[in-house]
């Protein structure tokens, strides 16, 4: 059977699960348990909760400071009748501050098997990615991996390849912190426009390089669960 | 005479502009009036200040929760000896939080001229500005204009443009907000090189489009600043 999976979206000024997924403004119900989670498919393989779900209106600003965002994802973690799940993705904004407090303080009772840190390559955001590392050694989170993202693009024009981000920004911090490097995922125009549509970038090209790159990752990741 | 710019970095998680203007780890001092700023040149027209120069290792994770954020950026706006500045850029993280409303708070007696607000071409992207542009019609500031960046990538290879974050989110959103469009900034490989390295881009690619694209959205907030 497939795995149980749910995603916890805690960027609450910018909450992109719902886009990306397709999910924009559904209703969310209310059970015993809690909070229903948006489930994508039939077999309610993929559930999803994020604060794009509470929202009325798309375009109300979350002007919350943070002992109330503390609290939201307090609740999303106890209120929300995730059900029995294999993997709880949680997706953060990058940094290194309320959100991130609360994710590890919520979820310290259920075992968390780790962080996974992205950086693009260049070192403005891999510096942003150090203090991320600092951050999971001082609360006891273990380090999955890291991921370099926006790694190149190759030209659909001429096949020529720019790292208009520089280079292998990821993988030198991965040795210089003793994390594992999992992997890049190059820039490109056909992914972020699946992302844009929330259409199943899988689906339409199961033979791109992004799309080997991005599987290269997932089946490293899974493995460490296995092995966790 | 040049005009006398301040710009205070308050993206206390990532402060990037230490490293863009090459200004690392060098030492704040005290003086009678407060904290002096660090001066990238000999005729003290560019003042700076940033978390990044107050912290002793560069790796530091800033694990610092709402209230002490609002805090620090209280003090740097306060207790920094800025002196007689034209202009006080403050450079944000995204987002509509804690940030956000202490600038606010703490420059609303010095009469804010308003934001500029950058987004990337997607609807990920943008819906997140729009969020912003609720924040500043609820807090009472002006947007001066908005921004695309990562606004299309000319191959140097081959020279023809692919649109790897989609195109015109930006121009859209000005319009359908009312906002003015202040212009579009492109990937540019040599625009991050310069940035990594702290080098002058206006001195080393003067006659580039990425410059002129840039100058002139500068010269659109200039009119701006002079209107008002």
């Amino acid at each position: 059977a497939a795995a149980s999976v749910g995603i916890l979206d805690v960027d609450l000024c910018g909450p992109s699960i719902p886009r990306m997924l397709r999910v924009c403004r559904p209703e969310v119900h209310q059970c015993e348990a809690g909070w229903v989670p948006v489930y994508t498919d039939q077999q309610q393989n993929l559930a999803l909760m994020s604060i794009g779900f509470l929202l009325e209106d798309p375009d109300e600003a979350v002007v919350w400071r943070g002992p109330k965002k503390t609290a939201l994802i307090g609740q999303f973690v106890r209120d929300v009748a995730w059900g029995e799940l294999d993997i709880l993705l949680v997706d953060t904004p990058p940094g290194t501050s309320d959100e991130h407090l609360a994710v590890v303080e919520n979820l310290r009772k259920h075992k968390i098997d780790g962080a996974v840190l992205v950086t693009t390559p260049q070192a403005v955001s891999t510096g942003d990615v150090r203090r991320e590392i600092t951050f999971c050694k001082k609360t006891g989170v273990q380090i999955l991996g890291l991921i370099e993202n926006m790694s190149g693009f190759v030209c659909p024009h001429c096949s020529e390849c720019s790292n208009i981000f520089s280079k292998g920004g990821g993988e030198e911090l991965a040795k210089l912190t003793g994390s594992e490097f999992l992997g890049s995922v190059p820039l490109d125009p056909l992914l972020t426009h699946s992302l844009e549509e929330g259409s199943n970038f899988l689906q339409a090209f199961p033979e791109s390089a992004t799309f080997s790159a991005i599987n290269n990752i997932a089946q490293k990741l899974l493995l460490h669960m296995k092995d966790g």
